[in-house]
């Protein structure tokens, strides 16, 4: 007998047809003699209902009071799966995040969670009901509702799953696991059965939008086996746990990319401590994200700096950036908004040499050019001209012959 | 300075804009110098939207989880109403019925109110800000969401007022007071300045649909002033209260009248101890409502058994008598299912003779036949032909001068 949290968002709860499909999921998982908590979202687009409501009354609302309708979206879908699951024989008590309670901070719309109370939840559970959790949501210390900001329901399994030591938290969703890169891009893309939290952390940081990167982090923080799998049709999803000795054999789990970054270089500026804060110091005050930071030293005493933004920052960047050269007397101020990132993503790369080569010699066996490099210990990330994103991660499967199950292990 | 609570219906929050001039309403009472509590109900559809909903997943809908679903309608509108509150400049904070906490028994869908919990409401007050109540909804003593049933948000609005001992409970809806009669049938009735808690609960349940029973009965418990208004039109309304000497002028309030009603009767049973039972009990068992009853003994040592239901039930309960019939050998059961009953109301007719023979005087002078009467304290009912509602209602709305306001007193 398995303690199983199984998360379902909003599509998957997205009309009666579909709640009782889960519904039906669920009563499946408990007639194999588990013990289930189900956590779930809002039903697909009431969640925009209510914010186009909310702003319909005021522009700007205030984010305490828009909690408390927000927190409506998930307390309906647990009233309605609750209702499903009782109509079909199976019973089942819900909980908004208050009643479980799943005490967050006061952050207001994007809330962390500090600690759950499953004590009511084990009462259910031992009595062979299944509990049915509102995502998204908790209680500040207060009293008052929070929510945990877009996507806080995988957070929230997680946050169950690890109170309740749960053996396995099933995140459904409309894919049916984590592919070695995008299907679209990359037809021949496999889906993984194993891959290592860290991994999912950069797959996920790096565009693979399956799991939120918070509930990653949370699920390997207290060490809580995840499963991305569909609810539209049936199979074993992917399994994202601590690394197994039987993983070593692969080198590179998958391949991710980002489009819609933009980049950034100011030249010759003077290479003198402090330097770096005063050209990123005004990028990061005016909330613009910072990804990837390269710095060449030059031989004149001065270095040149680049660094990578969301497209839709760049013009915001840019300006700033101008105004920062003329301080600091720099040379020239140069961009580009059509750029993109591709990395490699493998925990064996640590302990495989060449991997990094083998990938320049790919990309330039097929003429793209790679404008910045950045690694780090599971991951190898080039910046390439937007037009050859396709190419350029088609090659990189191919070469990595990442279509191919792994000769050993699970994964 | 004083305590006021506002209560606002569905419709007077059907819509943004509305919940925008609702927050007007209670932002200008706060301007007054007065501390302000607000209950609101769900926007007008919500309520039928989420049973809907309900309905397509289970047809017969778990009662417990089918209060957490319906509770989210008016979560909805006290962030929403708060939002417009904070817009306005108006400091508010919303409490759900379980953060109040206001404390139910577990009759789900139906819930009763044991007590209110207002030491965390004070603290607010007293700080300056508006509290804005989700009315109709409660918890249990289990932590469970209950709601009070249709219309409960009245109730919630007079536990609350009673709570804080509240100078008045307001209650604003779509009509400007408690009228005479229906406008609808007499153009002369007029609007009541004052009228006493039994005088209104007579009222009420005849028919004039203004308040709800039960909120009614609980203000007249707990001394609470209640008053009734239009969110759409300014005016004092009219308030409910205790008697007081200057009413005692009046003789007769208001006329109520009932549509949709039916009269059963069995003839020629036993006139013996225990007869009535055996007629009602298998209509009680059968959960349909008595109204009238009335009993005439016969010569011959059999009684005349007679009673109104509502005309829904008029072929249950014509089917059930004429079982009861064969059993205690009854000469005969007839009925008539297109009658009205009409019930003049006042609590002056306790002091004043003659009340009860000119209202059958002003009958028979336009030729209505009355078929059953009925009396009370402060009652006086008759159940006449429906073809004779409009003219009944209107005649005796003449006969008792209730277009001309009372000669003394503010009633």
């Amino acid at each position: 007998m398995a303690l199983i949290v199984q998360k379902y968002g909003g599509t998957s709860v997205g009309d009666p047809q579909r709640i009782l499909h889960v519904a039906e999921k669920v009563a499946a998982q408990r007639a194999r003699g588990d013990r289930v908590v189900v956590v779930v979202s809002a039903m697909s687009g009431e969640t925009d209902r209510l914010l186009a409501l909310a702003r319909s009354i005021a522009p700007r609302p205030d984010p305490r009071e828009l909690d408390v309708l927000l927190a409506t979206g998930e307390q309906v879908t647990i009233a309605l799966l609750s209702l499903a699951l009782d109509r079909i024989g199976c019973p089942a008590r819900s909980y908004t995040g208050a009643q479980v309670q799943i005490l967050t901070d006061s952050a207001f719309n994007k809330a962390r969670i500090r600690g759950v109370d499953v004590e009511r939840l084990r009462g259910d559970l031992e009595a062979g009901r299944v509990v049915v959790v509102a995502g998204f949501q908790g209680v500040d210390g207060d009293g008052r509702i929070t929510t945990l900001g877009r996507g806080g329901s995988d957070t929230t399994a997680v946050a169950v799953a690890a109170a309740l030591k749960a053996d396995e938290c099933q995140i459904y969703t409309d894919v049916d696991g984590v592919y070695t890169t995008d299907p679209r891009v990359v037809p021949q893309a496999r889906r993984l059965q194993r891959i290592t939290f860290e991994e999912m952390l950069e797959m996920a940081s790096l565009g693979s939008k399956v799991l939120q990167i918070r509930s990653v982090e949370f699920a390997g923080k207290y060490n809580v086996p995840l499963r991305v799998l569909s609810t539209f049709q049936d199979g074993e999803g992917t399994l994202i746990t601590y690394e197994d000795p039987d993983m070593e054999e692969v080198q590179i789990s998958g391949i991710a990319f980002s489009r819609d970054e933009a980049k950034l270089t100011i030249v010759g500026v003077p290479d003198e401590p402090g330097v770096a804060y005063r050209i990123l110091g005004p990028i990061g005050e005016a909330n613009i994200e910072v990804d990837m930071i390269v710095q060449n030293v030059g031989a004149d005493g001065t270095t040149d700096f680049t660094f990578t933004v969301h497209r839709n920052e760049y013009e915001r960047a840019l300006e700033l950036l101008q105004r920062v050269a003329a301080d600091l007397r720099a040379r020239d101020v140069s961009g580009d908004p059509h750029i993109v990132k591709i990395s490699l993503v493998g925990v064996g790369m640590r302990s495989h040499a060449g991997i990094a080569s083998r990938m320049f010699q790919t990309l330039a066996r097929e003429g793209i050019n790679i404008r910045m490099i950045s690694t780090s210990e599971i991951k190898i990330s080039v910046v390439v001209d937007e037009k050859y994103l396709e190419l350029g991660v088609r090659a990189l499967h191919e070469a990595f012959e990442l279509d191919r199950e792994p000769a050993a292990g699970a994964g």
